[in-house]
C-alpha cells in the first residue's frame, strides 16, 4: 500500500446530503481484497445529467456508452468499478458491459442507456462481468445507505487518499448544495487508468445549461491540471442536478442565477482537481503556475501547460532550484506567442527575470526558502496582452520513476 | 565527470578531410578547466552555408545572429564556445557577442555577418567576451591543425562522448564526402543548453538547394528524436558545402544528383541524431518507434512523438515492461486520427495487440527478453492510411531525475 501523499489534505470534508441522490457500495474482490470497489450512484426521476469525457482517440468502451447515455437524456445512474478499466478490450469488453448493464438497469427500473458506466484500473484486460453481477442484490440493498465518503473510497485505485469537496451557494435567495468526489493520482498510474469525478447538486438546471456550465468549469479545473502530461483512455466527469432545491430551473448559462451556481461548481471542481495533483505519483511539491499578459486565454493556458509538463522544470522544482532559465525554455517551446525581451518571471512572488534577462543582484535567500516549502508559486507575465490562466501541477521525483518504472521488480 | 553512457558507440569514426574546411580549437577556461572549449570552423571563399535553428520563441542571441548571417549569403565561419549559452541575457548578451565577433571576422578577413555564432552551456548568465577575445591569436594559429574529432571534443558540455559520423556517396560518378559532428545529451541538461551540429561536404550545391535539403533531412533526423520533450533556446544545425569535389553544382533539390547527395546527408544526420539519444541523460535503452498506416506522414510523426515523449511509456521501458496499454494511451492522446479497433502494436517485432484488444494467449517470453536488451523496437500500425515515421528516444530512469533534479545537492 502506498504511503499517504505528503501533500494530502488533513481530512475528508463533512458532506451534506444532496436530496434526490443516493449511493451504494460493495466489494467484488475482482482485484482488491477487503475493501469496496463497486459504486452505484442513483438520481431521482427528473434529475438531469451532464458529462465531460477524455479527448483520447482510443477512449474506452465505458466512455462511449456513457457519452451516448447522457446524450439520450435518459441518464439516471452511474455504476463504477475499480481495478479493471475495461479499456482497449475490443468487442469482448463491450460484451462484458452488456452482460451486466441491462440487468442492473432493469433492477433499478430505468432505461438501459440510463445506466452510465465507469471503469478504472488495468488497461487491456477484459472485465469479468460475473464479479459485478453477483453483487447486484447486495449493492441494491445498500443504495441510500452509503455516504459520499464511502463512495469516494470505493472508486480509489492508486490514490493514497479519498477526495471530496463541498460548498453551498445562494441562488435567487435559496441555498443550493454542491458536492463532489474524485479519484486519480497520475494521468495514468501503473496499469491503473483514469481520473473520475462525480458531482451532485440539488439545483434545478436544464440539461443544455448544465452541460455548458460543466464544460466551462472543466476547462478551468480538471483540464488545468497535469501530473505527467499523459491522458487516460477513461477520464470522465459526471454532474447531476436533482432539482430538489426550491429554485426556478436555470436554463440560461449566462444568467445571474447560473453565475451564482457556477461559482460554487468551479470551487468544488477546482478543489477536487487540486487534490488529484496533491496525490500525483511521487509528488513532494504542489505547484501553481499563473500566466498573465498572454495574447489570449488559450495562449496563456498553452504556456502554463508547457511549463507544467516540462520534465526539466519539474525536476528543478524537485531539486528545490529556482531555475528560471528552464521556465523561459518551456515558454519558448509552448508555441504560443512570446517575446523574450518582454517576459517577466516571479518565483514565490519575487521577481527573478524581466526584460530578457535575470534581475541584477536579486536576493536569492527568500526565493530559496520558498523553493524548500511544499507549495511553489510561479508567475509568468508574457507582456503582450490580457490573456490569463492558472495551471496546477506537481514536481517530478524519483518516486514517480519508482511507481511507474520499478513496479515489476 | 559523468560516466560514459552504456549506449555509447565503441569509438569515434575515422573522418576524412573535407577540402576547403578547417578547424581550430582552444581552451578559454571560461567554465571548463584543462580542456578545449572554443571551436572555430572556417570554410574557403566560395563555400555555401545552410542552417536550421530552434523553433523556440525565446531563442538566444547567437541563434538570431546566425540566422541573419546565413540569410545574408556572407557566411564563411562559425565560432562556438561551450560552457555558457549566452541565452536570455538581453542586451548585455548581444553586446558581449559584438565585443568579439567583429574582431574575429576582421582577423579572418571576412564580413562581420559572415562569422556565425554558437554558444552552449548555462542559460541566463552574460558571457564574458574577454575569455574568447584573449584566445584569438592562439585559435587562428591552430586553424587547419585541429581535427574533426578535436572539434567535436571542444563543443561538449554534459555529453559523455564526442559524436561524429561520416559517409561517401557517388554523385554523377564522382565521390563526395559528408562529415558531421554534434553535441547534445538532453534537450537541455542541468543548466547546459543545446543540441549543436556541424556538417561539412565537398559537394558543390547552390545555397537555396542546400537549405532545402538540410530542412528535409533535419525533419527526419534531428527533429525525429526526443529525450525529454524539452526544446533548447539554442539548437542549431550548420551545413557547409565547399564545392571542391569535381561535380557540376547541384541547384535542383529534386534532381537525381541532389537525391544521391541527400542519401549521404540523411545517413550522417541520422547517425548523429541517434548518438544524441544514446547519450540521453540517464538513458539505459535506445528506443525506435516505427509508425505506419497513419493518415499521412505528419500524423505518423505526431503519433511517434506522443509515444516517444510519454513519461508512462518511457518509465515502462525503463522497467522492462512490454506495457502496450500505455502505448495505446499515448496514441490516443496524440491528437492524430486513430481508431482503437484498427490499431496494431508490435514490440520487438512480436504482435501484442490488434483489432482493439490484446492478442489472445501470445508468448510473453521472447518479448520479455527483447525488453531486457539495450535496444527496444516498438511498431505501431494505425490501419488508416499510408503515412509513416520513425522516431528515436530513450527510456526515463532514476538517472534522469538525479542529473536534472539532484544537481544542487
Amino acid at each position: 500500500m502506498a504511503e499517504l501523499s505528503p501533500l494530502a489534505p488533513s481530512s475528508f470534508p463533512i458532506m451534506p446530503v444532496i436530496n434526490g441522490l443516493s449511493f451504494g457500495t460493495a466489494a467484488t474482490a475482482m482485484k482488491y481484497q477487503g475493501r469496496d470497489d463497486l459504486m452505484l450512484m442513483l438520481a431521482d426521476e427528473g434529475s438531469v445529467f451532464a458529462g465531460c469525457f477524455t479527448t483520447s482517440k482510443t477512449a474506452s468502451a465505458p466512455v462511449h456508452l456513457s457519452r451516448h447515455g447522457i446524450a439520450s437524456g435518459a441518464a439516471r445512474a452511474v455504476i463504477t468499478n475499480a481495478g479493471n478499466a475495461n479499456a482497449f478490450t475490443g468487442m469482448r469488453g463491450e460484451q462484458a458491459i452488456m452482460a451486466y448493464r441491462d440487468i442492473f438497469a432493469s433492477a433499478l427500473n430505468i432505461a438501459p442507456e440510463g445506466l452510465l458506466i465507469a471503469s478504472t484500473g488495468v488497461i487491456g484486460e477484459v472485465l469479468e462481468a460475473d464479479f459485478i453481477l453477483k453483487m447486484k442484490d447486495k449493492i441494491l440493498n445498500q443504495l441510500g445507505h452509503s455516504s459520499w465518503k464511502e463512495a469516494a473510497e470505493a472508486i480509489r485505485t492508486t490514490d493514497t487518499f479519498a477526495k471530496g469537496a463541498t460548498t453551498k451557494v445562494s441562488v435567487s435567495g435559496q441555498t443550493v448544495t454542491i458536492n463532489g468526489i474524485a479519484k486519480g493520482s497520475g494521468m495514468i498510474a501503473p496499469d491503473m487508468a483514469t481520473m473520475l469525478a462525480y458531482i451532485g447538486t440539488d439545483a434545478a438546471i436544464s440539461q443544455n445549461c448544465l452541460q455548458t456550465l460543466l464544460a466551462r468549469a472543466s476547462d478551468k479545473s480538471f483540464n488545468a491540471i497535469t501530473v505527467d502530461s499523459d491522458t487516460s483512455t477513461s477520464d470522465s466527469v459526471y454532474l447531476v442536478a436533482t432539482g430538489h432545491a426550491d429554485i426556478t430551473q436555470i436554463t440560461d448559462p449566462d444568467s445571474s442565477e447560473a453565475a451564482a451556481f457556477f461559482d460554487g461548481l468551479i470551487a468544488v471542481m477546482t478543489d477536487l482537481a487540486q487534490q488529484i495533483v496533491r496525490d500525483g505519483e511521487g509528488a513532494q511539491k504542489f505547484v501553481t503556475i499563473h500566466v498573465t499578459g498572454a495574447k489570449d486565454a488559450a495562449e496563456a493556458k498553452k504556456i502554463g501547460l508547457a511549463v507544467g509538463n516540462s520534465p526539466l522544470v519539474k525536476t528543478a522544482i524537485a531539486g528545490e532550484d529556482a531555475n528560471w532559465g528552464r521556465i523561459v525554455m518551456a515558454v519558448g517551446k509552448s508555441g504560443a506567442e512570446a517575446d523574450r525581451d518582454k517576459l517577466q518571471i516571479k518565483i514565490g512572488g519575487y521577481l527573478v527575470a524581466e526584460n530578457g534577462a535575470a534581475v541584477e543582484a536579486f536576493d536569492e535567500r527568500p526565493i530559496a526558502l520558498h523553493m524548500q516549502g511544499p507549495e511553489v508559486d510561479i508567475g509568468i507575465d508574457i507582456g503582450l496582452g490580457s490573456g490569463t490562466a492558472t495551471i496546477w501541477t506537481c514536481d517530478l521525483t524519483h518516486g514517480y520513476i519508482t511507481i511507474n518504472g520499478d513496479y515489476r521488480s
